[in-house]
């Protein structure tokens, strides 16, 4: 069985992405920047709103599996797609990325999941989310052995959204601590926050999460505050937390209790589309940490991978970002 | 019933697009720069060579009536396509480009037509038609309403592989010419012309064509020669034929057996996917021929089409192509 830096879990999605000026998401009642659950008829009505698209496999994790692939990290990722058109796309997107994925495809049920994504002028990026097949997804399909074979166990907190997820998700974890690893999530958004907060909370305070990462209104949301110098304070008194804390271009925020690192954003020229910067910082993240890299130099490779995810439409890299890395001296 | 300036029959292929490398293509066997016909086993064979996709509608008179409609004119589209996934996506897209679409799905038979499109680092293109549903494309799917109320009748040389499309083709040029309309065709590939190339001959000859697209390659493989004057000169002997004759980042040639005008390309920062270029050419070509404009400002309108097209992955028009116009003083 060979060893693995990170594996992840996370909903297995295919992003179906198009351009929108503001006025769309107002008129369609859509709160920008946010990633909303929506069921198959809301899905066909907001399609219908869209413009032209472009199709991409996405789904925070495996964006960010891919990103560890593409800086050479071996990663694996589990969710659950069905067997049909887009399922095989993702299925043959992801190993192709360099990501392993084994999660038997479901036969029948929901459809593959999708993501509406629209995208203003200004590159923010608003999500619909029919979770469809996602929903399958089992205890069963965690297979032990890998998770204890991961140095760092990934997770997404949209896992919180189908039942079943969740249970594999703790169960993974368990598997990780048994086998002395270490267990990674990501808050997703503000809104997965405000539905899971004390659940969250919980895992974070019952030692569940070792790394935690989250965006600035993420970590607003799960400790209830505006102010951000507030909610780091609550975010290092947690006990033997390693807190990772994206703030856009003001660059990201590694804080424990007992240090703070502030590390700058890679500069980008033009902002395309945001989808998959948060998930591709953490991919640079855990790319350097799991090498056993310092934490400034984790996160200049974060900061590299969600530069490159940025200045594109998509969230999978489209550039090889450990030669990128090499090109801009952030790796030898 | 509304007028139309363009009326195009083509086939309608969603493009499955991803970047490789230069062996990749001869290992394959793939031809650089051409369109090869596959069958379902080769393309699943062809899909498992491609790194990760990214899937984009296409179709090459699909993607001319997209630039049409992106420059301010009125367009149709008449293709077949399956009622599958694929189906729907190519439907939702040409009719958010702004073009009308209305010929019905086919229900059973073959799936949508697929292109996969190896993009090398050069921006070159290779593409490998399955034609699915497109075979199902018949005579009886031309409204001859339609036709007859389009400026002009533009019609792509892929339309020879499928049987049924070539009979559609050839219904709706005497259409055309009966309401006193122009049909346009491009020869679409060198190896299309090959494989069709004394029956464009004699289309060419018997005055069913009026407007003729041709690269460079294509004129070759038309007059069987490799020397470009002489292959001008073959094409400016035909009657009453208005050629146009693309020449990459050597800008274009218009020609009459009166006249022959040179109009320079314009400039790209980077070429990214050359994939459409001479489908936007035509678009631009025809939005000014349809206004009435000279030669030399419809010549300029289909560069800056082209030169937008080239600049990013896939086939449709990413940006306000009369905008882009407007904005670069082509229009006012």
């Amino acid at each position: 069985m060979t060893s693995l830096d990170v594996l992840g879990i996370g909903n297995a999605i295919v992003d179906t992405i198009s351009r929108t000026d503001d006025d769309l998401l107002i008129n369609a009642g859509l709160i920008k920047g946010a990633m909303a659950l929506v069921g198959e008829a809301r899905a066909d009505e907001l399609y219908e709103l869209m413009g032209p698209t472009t199709i991409i496999s996405g789904g925070s994790a495996a964006n960010t599996m891919a990103g560890l692939a593409s800086l050479g990290a071996k990663a694996e990722f589990v969710g659950k797609v069905k067997d049909d058109d887009a399922g095989r796309e993702f299925t043959h997107d992801i190993r192709k990325a360099g990501v392993a994925f084994d999660t038997p495809a479901a036969d029948d049920g929901a459809a593959t999941a999708r993501c509406l994504i629209f995208v203003t002028p200004d590159g923010q990026r608003t999500m619909n989310t029919f979770l469809g097949a996602c929903q399958a997804l089992q205890p069963e399909d965690i297979d032990e052995e890998r998770v204890a074979a991961a140095k760092v166990l990934y997770m997404e907190g949209y896992l919180w959204d189908p039942p079943g997820a969740k249970q594999a998700f703790l169960r993974a974890a368990k598997v990780a601590h048994t086998n002395g690893r270490k267990v990674a999530l990501t808050l997703s958004d503000s809104f997965c926050v405000g539905r899971y907060r004390e659940e969250f909370i919980s895992l974070i305070r019952d030692g569940v999460i070792d790394i935690l990462f989250a965006n600035e209104s993420e970590l607003h949301a799960l400790y209830e505050t505006a102010d951000f110098d507030t909610a780091l304070a609550a975010l290092r008194a947690e006990k033997n937390l390693l807190g990772v804390v994206t703030r856009s271009e003001k660059g990201c925020v590694v804080a424990t209790g007992e240090s703070v690192i502030a590390a700058p954003a890679f500069p980008v020229e033009e902002v395309i589309d945001t989808t998959g910067a948060g998930d591709l910082f953490a991919a640079g993240f855990l790319a350097g940490y799991t090498k056993g890299l310092p934490h400034e130099k984790s996160a200049a490779l974060g900061a590299l991978a969600a530069a490159e995810i940025i200045s594109h439409v998509g969230a999978r890299p489209q550039k090889d970002l450990l030669q990128l890395a090499r090109d801009n001296g952030v790796l030898l």
